[in-house]
């Protein structure tokens, strides 16, 4: 099987069309995110992380794959949107908005912050207006600044536990990459120093080879429900954010491991019974109070093909080879709609489809998209060998 | 069958002597409620909801059932354990706490201190001890002075949609009822008013005949993911809050309207494909953003069976009666387990439980005993005639 050609195709005549025909608000600017099975709007709201995120994809696929007029003007109509109302006055972006940008959800975390500054960099570069550029370099520096207290006044710990959440040193790990233009090379490499120390050195069980998303301030497990907490899909993106910073460092050992961390986590996180990746566990196979915990998210599925692709590409080995095989079939056998195009988001245990919405608070135009683009551009180096 | 023996064995030798045996915490005090499926403590967080629930369980007991000292000391002990640690220095409760008592989660919202107030009063006629007599009504207090803004500086909404919840008048429309001897008839009063024409006037909505989780101050509904949301357990609860209500005041017209509406929620939202009532829907047919939408859990079967059982009381028809008969036959084959005993709390769609756990951080002593209480005293009344 030629990938490069099927993920170049699935990205270019089924994906992208379907969120240039259905997700573009043409009143208002920005985009509907909210789509049920046949792209039909079915709400409006606009969620701060989502609309990012198409900025961000629609400006990569303009400078990377072509320079398509339209692709750069959806870009400019998500950007304006954003900088127009996404904001605070303190320079922090809330969380969701209604449709005309009045603001829904206060700025409780630096989720949308993060996503806002990875939007603005690749805009910036895309459309060649160094506003954007300014703009995306002083949000990145708001958030180093809140780093150390996310949630502000909306912390609801008492402080009497002191976990420390995955999510931040991943996140950030991906962003400074993205930021590669406008941050000079010391705070780049001071950022991805931070990262990887915390994803590979903190976070990373030595024992059990397992990313914990919460531990305390000292790396060490917290038998608790958030301390016992795994995100196998969250580690298995994070090792390719890992690949990336240890290929532009030239560092082998760190792709080394982040390639064994993806393997373990794999063979630790996937169904047995019945096929595909789980979404939470319990480190010591304890209850997780998450309901949703055996359900199998396209995300998930789609960052784990990333991770394999690009560890492939740095080891051609048969394992990773198999994994990648097995992850694929899995996929393109239980997520895509063939009669109505892109991916169901979320399946049950068993595999079927219990949404069958396209996109809604959290699925948007990014990680079917963004996988798609990975896995392309990695087999096309790889099957040109 | 005879319902009420029925009833009063699964309570008096499956259900209580479970919780008597694995639940206490001889050392701490108060009680854990993270169980395993076959009772072993897998977490020792106290989750005050809980903490307070099993405190009402067991003095509501000892005050109706029989005067067993050893249940008044298992009320005791998680009295004594809120009391000491629950609150804070203004006399909000905690969401959470150690196994010790020290604060883990911040006083976000009122439900804890809906619950604790529940208890204090409950634990006073039970003990006799009037100082939880005055507790329960300085809480109760405090809860009024904080409804309008029950999360504080943890609200995350700019305002700019206000919506409001239906949680809260239904608790309070049960909690008043457990205050009788707390309060006086005015206040009783007061709040009985409030909350019965919240529930039936507010957010009933007429046209559909359902009650609608969030709604506009107007009572109006509102086009979103909150305002399309429906959770027929809430609903059903709170109908057999309003018949108590309606008994309290001879209100016949409360009554049948109460009747009808269960039978409505009932209506739409049985799985007409698996059996049972779903967890969440969406108004408008859209999908709901809550991943476990399609679940069966515990205690909206439950409260349908005391919903159930209460209107039967009151109107014995055909109709009430074969609802009565599809609830019970769906929940008795399903949820218990024969086994280890008590009930799982977690179904899927199809009805397998998804989660093998007696309690956890949601599910503690409360709905299971409470519901089969309520159902034995009132089919003791009705097979009495």
């Amino acid at each position: 099987m030629n990938y490069a050609q099927f993920y170049k195709n699935a990205l270019l005549t089924d994906v992208i069309p379907f969120w240039e025909k259905h997700s573009l608000d043409t009143e208002f600017g920005g985009y509907f995110t909210c789509l049920g099975q046949e792209g039909k709007v079915y709400d409006t709201d606009k969620f701060v992380w989502l609309q990012a995120r198409q900025v961000w994809l629609f400006s990569m696929l303009y400078r990377t794959v072509e320079q398509r007029e339209s692709w750069l003007n959806i870009a400019t109509s998500g950007a304006e949107f954003l900088k127009a109302h996404a904001m605070d006055s303190e320079g922090n972006f809330y969380f969701s908005l209604t449709r005309d940008g009045t603001p829904l959800v206060q700025p409780y975390n630096i989720f949308s912050d993060c996503f806002a500054a990875m939007a603005f960099a690749q805009y910036s570069k895309a459309s060649g207006e160094g506003s954007y550029a300014t703009l995306a370099k002083n949000t990145y520096k708001n958030i180093l600044q809140r780093k150390d207290n996310p949630k502000g006044k909306y912390e609801k710990g008492t402080g009497n536990r002191n976990l420390k959440n995955f999510a931040l040193p991943m996140i950030l790990s991906n962003l400074v990459l993205e930021l590669e233009d406008v941050l000079v090379e010391a705070e780049i490499r001071q950022t991805i120093d931070f990262s990887v120390h915390e994803v590979m050195e903190v976070f990373l069980q030595k024992e059990s080879g397992l990313i914990y998303e919460n531990v305390l301030p000292n790396g060490n497990v917290h038998d608790s429900f958030e301390g016992r907490l795994i995100n196998p899909g969250h580690g298995l993106e994070a090792m390719w954010f890992m690949i990336d910073i240890g290929i532009r460092n030239n560092d082998q050992k760190l792709i080394k491991r982040a390639t064994n961390t993806m393997l373990r986590i794999l063979d630790y996180g996937w169904d047995k019974e019945h096929g595909g990746i789980l979404y939470f566990m319990d480190a010591k196979g304890h209850p997780p109070q998450q309901l949703e915990h055996d359900q199998k998210l396209w995300w998930v599925h789609l960052e784990a093909l990333v991770a394999l692709a690009k560890a492939y590409e740095q080891y051609p080995d048969e394992n990773i080879k198999q994994w990648y095989h097995k992850v694929h079939d899995y996929a393109w056998s239980h997520f895509p709609d063939p009669e109505h195009g892109e991916w169901y988001g979320y399946l049950n245990r068993e595999g079927k489809p219990h949404l069958t919405l396209k996109g809604g608070k959290w699925k948007g135009c990014f990680h079917v998209p963004r996988a798609l683009f990975q896995c392309w551009k990695t087999f096309e180096r790889i099957e040109q060998l």
